[in-house]
């Protein structure tokens, strides 16, 4: 951030009194531009025995599969944006059912909320963002292309999960790796 | 926002190629400037049979009880943000246990996360946002003087679930209401 989003001013970084965090304050109007972790929320989609994953047409990390998921919009709720992005990125319409996991990622601001969702019919394609999607049992899980650690993490609790019979949630946080940017 | 963040040029809504929503764009460099909710993160202080509470020295809901509770900062974790919230408005020390409630609240574009946490030790008092703090016993609880309603949502249910002997984990939203800007 160079500049006031309110008046167009230059901003400047420095410690606004009464807070204890350099922020982005206007040399002008003086608005202070706070600056927060995004929530990326999504779904395991289920159909019987199968989840749904899509191969990622987009960086990062294109090519490789993940869980329908992406940035939260503002005015929804996080199993609203997670039947959302399901939709965009998979054409699949889910009933969402409970919260699973959440995992943050600091290094990167964001926080990760992942929901367990059933597929309502097998009317699914790729999405704009997405190369293809198809349902996968455990064993053919493509475990060396997931995309993100998150999605791993997620899947690896919900297979654990199935074979005890119970689904619970989990809350984790994945440190830095060398590859920058990928959560 | 008015002007771009990058460039200081006006900016304008319309909907990206590719997107289904009108974002901010500005009108000489391109950036397409997002906007996304924010996270709340909060904690139930335990000491024994009681609860921590704050009386807000601020705006919204001055003079009103909450949990310590609030926006989560970048480069943290949901848990460090409820501890870190919890030293700022209550001068308290907690060990942060399980994630207890999330709760949306989609009218004001928030999300708010509160964990359960144990008090460790009696050394407390009001930070620059309250101004008191005091421990709690659930027939003391100021129900009809609670700031947010996320809170009393978040309160009902610890107590709740303490009769029963068992915590778990809540989700839930909430809808607008008359007054607005109180989550």
């Amino acid at each position: 951030m160079k500049f006031c989003s309110n008046c167009g001013a230059p901003v400047t970084l420095r410690i606004p009194p009464g807070d204890s965090l350099p922020r982005h304050v206007c040399t002008n109007c003086g608005s202070i531009h706070y600056q927060n972790p995004k929530i990326v929320v999504g779904a395991v989609p289920e159909w019987e025995e199968r989840i749904l994953l899509c191969r990622r047409a987009i960086e990062p990390r294109h090519g490789f599969w993940t869980l329908p998921a992406g940035f939260m919009e503002n005015a929804e709720t996080t199993a609203e944006g997670a039947a959302r992005e399901t939709l965009e990125e998979a054409c699949a319409r889910v009933e969402v059912g409970d919260l699973f996991t959440l995992i943050n990622v600091p290094h990167i601001n964001q926080v990760h909320i992942v929901y367990r969702a059933r597929l309502l019919d097998l009317d699914f394609g790729p999405g704009e963002e997405s190369l293809e999607v198809a349902l996968f049992e455990e064993k053919d899980i493509p475990w060396d292309d997931i995309a993100f650690r998150t999605i791993s993490m997620t899947l690896r609790h919900y297979f654990e999960d199935r074979r005890k019979g119970s689904f619970g949630f989990h809350t984790g946080s994945v440190p830095p790796i060398a590859e920058p940017h990928l959560p």
